[in-house]
């Protein structure tokens, strides 16, 4: 195996994503992070270089000088790909440039600040044919693989119900007047689009009810609020949601959901059989039957299905967690990009999210807007 | 004391609801039952009150009787309330002739067939002075107390977002065609009215949510539907909540939610807190701060409310159940009655929900209806 | 079906167990209780059978009185059995009496206050041919009858380990210095006994352990403690365990585990499967299996023994609890009494806890005493 | 930051804690695998290297030879220290070797074959003044840490009870019958040691209730089993504990509990509190009060001592799991060993196991058996 060459968009010491990004790719010995433009500050990039034991000469101060560098370096030396781990609005720009160079890139989500990019970027990674993941980083949970087969072989039936939901209570208060950086981004619609908890943490939502099911929303009710003072953009919503195959259901998010931590969940009802995942406690499905006891699946435990053990790590009651499922999606993409890289054909139906997921993402907040907007009318996605 | 002396409507030997209302009604040992037009066949009936250890002569084949009969009885011996536990399409007829013969009246939800007879009902229960409970039952729980008074004293601060849930599965097959009574009746609209689920389990939901919020719902948009094939109400549905005070919420409910045995719950979103109860662990009250640890309450258990603590019979650790739950309704009921029958005051906020909650729980069917009719359009309550 | 009647000996107004025994007793409609000596003032029984609304002529100032008037009255009106809730130093003599003034027996645990009054009990319940229960109550669970049931049939293979505990921690602080008298019997040797909670909960622990895997402890060795300031009885003991069959386990008991409520339970190892249950969430049972997902049980949910859905009151969903567990163990020896009132043989395995599991408890009492003096060495039960 | 160079015995591709170590060691960005004697195989430990992305030439076929030779290499180029992830036998040598050769040592559990050998290892530690680690990763978690923390603080009072487990089930079968690699080498006395689950998963909770209170074992009473058939070495125990404090206690472990996963769980109860913690679902910690509900703490959740929140990597709500716990063990010892190639003394309290819970370990496996042998005497560790 030779190990990946990553460069980073963002993510200076001390920002929350970057530093999760990195961590996520070093799990599985498949990548080494070699540049960066940590920072738009050419000094503070460089810091970031020093306390993450990279030579300075590889750290840049604009992901255009990064870009442009790396691009003329020999093949074994310089960069593979792109992790771009910044706000919205800084998404495509390096994006567009990083693939038309012949980089391959990896986006934190959403995938661009407004639709028109997500579409034009779509283009660009079919003309340019590299590979482009989105971290929907919980679709990379062993548990949210288990129900996902367990729906695809047809062992719940027919899907008929799911209710979704994301909250967090990070946002109670003002936070983003206390100049915590994390918030005064997500509340401000030049860097974050017109969503906010919506962009933010519905989309994920969104995500990963039409990832487990395979289902598409086929349209959507939204109420979304600006409860804190001063907000422009949303920090809470509720939504009525209707599949493609007649079945409905919810999804309720927030970020002023105050105690909640981080608690996005699903529960998905079929003809036969039922079953509710919480990503707070990532490593138990619930999965309830018709006529048989409820069970419980784990990672790499009794029962559970190849298509969910293949992404457990370690044995059965050793605990997975967010760091390992957000690793799972660059696993993923890095095993795409070895393979393309080896001069193969690029696989037919990759196991990550991808730019298409990310327009779907943005049709959605789109749409949910529009549909609060007119007092929660409904709006095809 | 003297103990209460209890007449029964339905509710004969194999009937799963009279027997909730026997058992809860001598939990407390304040009440005995004495009659009972269990069945509308007399012989039936007869066999019901002999496998009760009743009289014989105390068995009626109509309320029509029991009420005259007993009315005709020596004030010591004669039944001083009656309880109603048939079909919605049968609570407003023996409810309306026992409160005007003079007798207390307590009924099963929702309170009526219609609308019409509901607020009929509330006048009738007006001029006559007489007690009134409907067995919102869920509201008996120690921890459902709890939130309501940590909500009441402005423990979480002000409400934002409210989320309520009532999933069954028992009617995700058609249960109704294998000839089971309980499926039979609650899908057939002549003897249920316009709600199916919504009016079975959704009006549980509605009431739950206004009882511990102290918030009304204002507009509503549904999206109800009914699932099993050939039927006519709805067994499933998805609601947007707006409430009074300008909180937001869902409520989701369904029959058709495979799996689920009774699983009603709610969690409220303060702007200090927040609280979340599940009634199938009913024991237990997680509350989430704004800037503490997570805490769980449990009936008796430290920090509790004399609120709730009132309603918890046994030492904290000794688990309640939904007898108990049911039997607080009763125990407040039979405290009221009572309390009149000493000649006092009606109570000025009775313990028990009544008929106005009973009138309140039909606007919402009817409002829920119309929404889902025209497409989830929002609907004042 | 004639409702039996039951005489109490103990439990005024205030009691904790006498209330217990009342409304478990009354649960099921199959027992009124008519007279009682709840005090051993004739005053303060007065008071309490008024409370109750029992007549006042009902109403005994000690057992011998009440046994004696009871016993001269004519069979339609007087008791048919003894419910007998005093502290422990009371169970022998009513029982003795009752006994052979032909009443059966329902009596609160440990049996006696010593191996000597147990064995003595033993030969009157014989010789009398009445019906005798203990108030094991905790074996009245139906997924206790669940679990109890799958080890019967083979479905957890051979036992090999048990792990059982029953912890509180109401006893943390000297609270029988405080007047509590709840607290002051208990760790008085004179009303307990030569145990403290070993009596009190690990009796319950015992009992538990062998009526679910039918298996009884073979030798022990245990270290028990007094904890608390100046008590004479353990407030905290550890147990080893060897079972007759081979199997090997743990007992753990306290009621100085701080801030616990009432953690009885139980965990049992086989080779094929293992069940785990938890008093304070009575209504799961956890099944894992060698090579299937875990399994959750739920009273009259999927897959339950009838074993255990005959003793479920209410649907799959609804809880149920403590004090619907106690009445399982009323109704069974309601339904031996009205058999042997019938005139029919008494059952050859009743269905609650008999003198025999009394005197084995007192075994177990003894053996760990004997035990804990000699430093923990073994001791055959 | 320089990051360090680590060189690997043992862990050949497809070997379980031998790929744990690789990603615990790279999960914080500060260690990078350079070098190992994957096998005693030459060529198997070559094709492990290509596997890994580690060049051909620092592929050794056993750690004599990659000792020797790294230690000839510049110091730019060559190892920092050497992580030991070989059973049990092939631990001492290893250690011995490169601590006299000058490289730091990280090691897996039980520090050595016997007892002999720690007490050995001990010395040559001292004597080289080199750092050493011993992986009990489970101390490594932030609600482990959390929970130290409000002991040592005082927050539970004076401790007085603790009971400890570690319940597995994977080898309830004839496991190491079936060419199993990782159960052969646990039974086999040669490879394990005197102790069989003892040694592998006793030592894991004996350090984990030291760890947590700072309190010692004093003396155990032990009755461990072969439960598996032909087994020499024990699969299950129960122990009685005594502390120094006064404190008392049991342990109880498994390898034939079945269907257990991994499931180490400790209660330690103060008198002003009490903590219960699970492996399984390690982002809990509940505390129970004398006077105050109960709460539940959370990683980077609110009310969190730095103790614990230094050591979450991500914020609450988000899982870290069994390798963010374990890299918790290589950053601590990591940071240790750049200070002293800084030229800077070593930790006074270092924060990650160290020989002499190596040593302490192997104490209680000594005494465990010993007390065992003898029917469960008492034993002074």
């Amino acid at each position: 195996m030779t190990r990946l060459k990553m460069g980073m968009v963002g993510g200076g010491i001390g920002s929350f994503i970057g530093d999760v990004h990195r961590k996520a790719a070093s799990i599985d010995g498949m990548i080494d992070l070699v540049c960066g433009a940590f920072s738009s500050s050419e000094e503070k990039s460089i810091a970031s270089a020093e306390a993450l034991g990279i030579p300075k000469n590889r750290a840049y101060g604009s992901f255009e000088q990064m870009i442009k560098a790396e691009a003329q370096l020999p093949e074994a030396e310089r960069m593979d790909f792109v992790a771009i781990v910044t706000p919205n609005h800084m998404h495509f720009p390096p994006a567009k440039m990083a693939l038309e160079q012949g980089f391959h890139v990896i986006c934190d989500k959403p995938v661009t600040l407004t639709l028109d990019e997500a579409i034009a970027l779509e283009k660009i990674v079919r003309s340019t044919g590299k590979v482009f993941a989105l971290t929907h980083n919980y679709t990379g949970y062993p548990m949210v693989k288990q129900a996902k087969a367990m729906i695809a072989k047809g062992d719940l039936g027919t899907i008929r119900k799911i209710n979704v939901q994301y909250l967090q209570g990070w946002l109670a208060t003002s936070l983003e007047k206390t100049g915590q950086k994390q918030a005064a981004w997500r509340v401000d619609p030049k860097k974050s689009g017109i969503g906010g908890a919506l962009g933010d943490i519905g989309t994920h939502a969104e995500n990963l009810a039409e990832y487990i099911t395979g289902l598409r929303i086929e349209e959507l009710a939204a109420d979304v609020t600006a409860f804190g003072e001063g907000r422009i953009l949303d920090d809470d919503g509720n939504v009525l949601l209707r599949f493609e195959n007649g079945a409905k259901g919810t999804m309720t998010f927030s970020q002023i959901a105050t105690g909640e931590e981080n608690n996005l969940g699903i529960r998905i009802y079929g003809t036969k059989g039922s079953v509710a995942w919480y990503q707070e406690n990532p490593n138990e499905l619930v999965v309830r039957w018709l006529d048989k006891p409820k069970q419980i699946f784990t990672p790499g435990g009794n029962g559970g299905y190849p298509e969910a053990s293949e992404y457990t790590r370690i044995p059965a009651g050793h605990p997975e967690g967010y760091l390992e499922a957000f690793a799972t999606i660059y696993r993923s993409f890095a095993k795409e990009v070895n393979q393309i890289k080896a001069g193969k054909s690029p696989s037919t139906s990759a196991d990550f999210p991808t730019i298409k997921d990310g327009v779907r993402g943005m049709k959605f907040i789109y749409a949910a807007v529009e549909s609060s907007k007119n007092n929660a009318t409904w709006i095809k996605i």
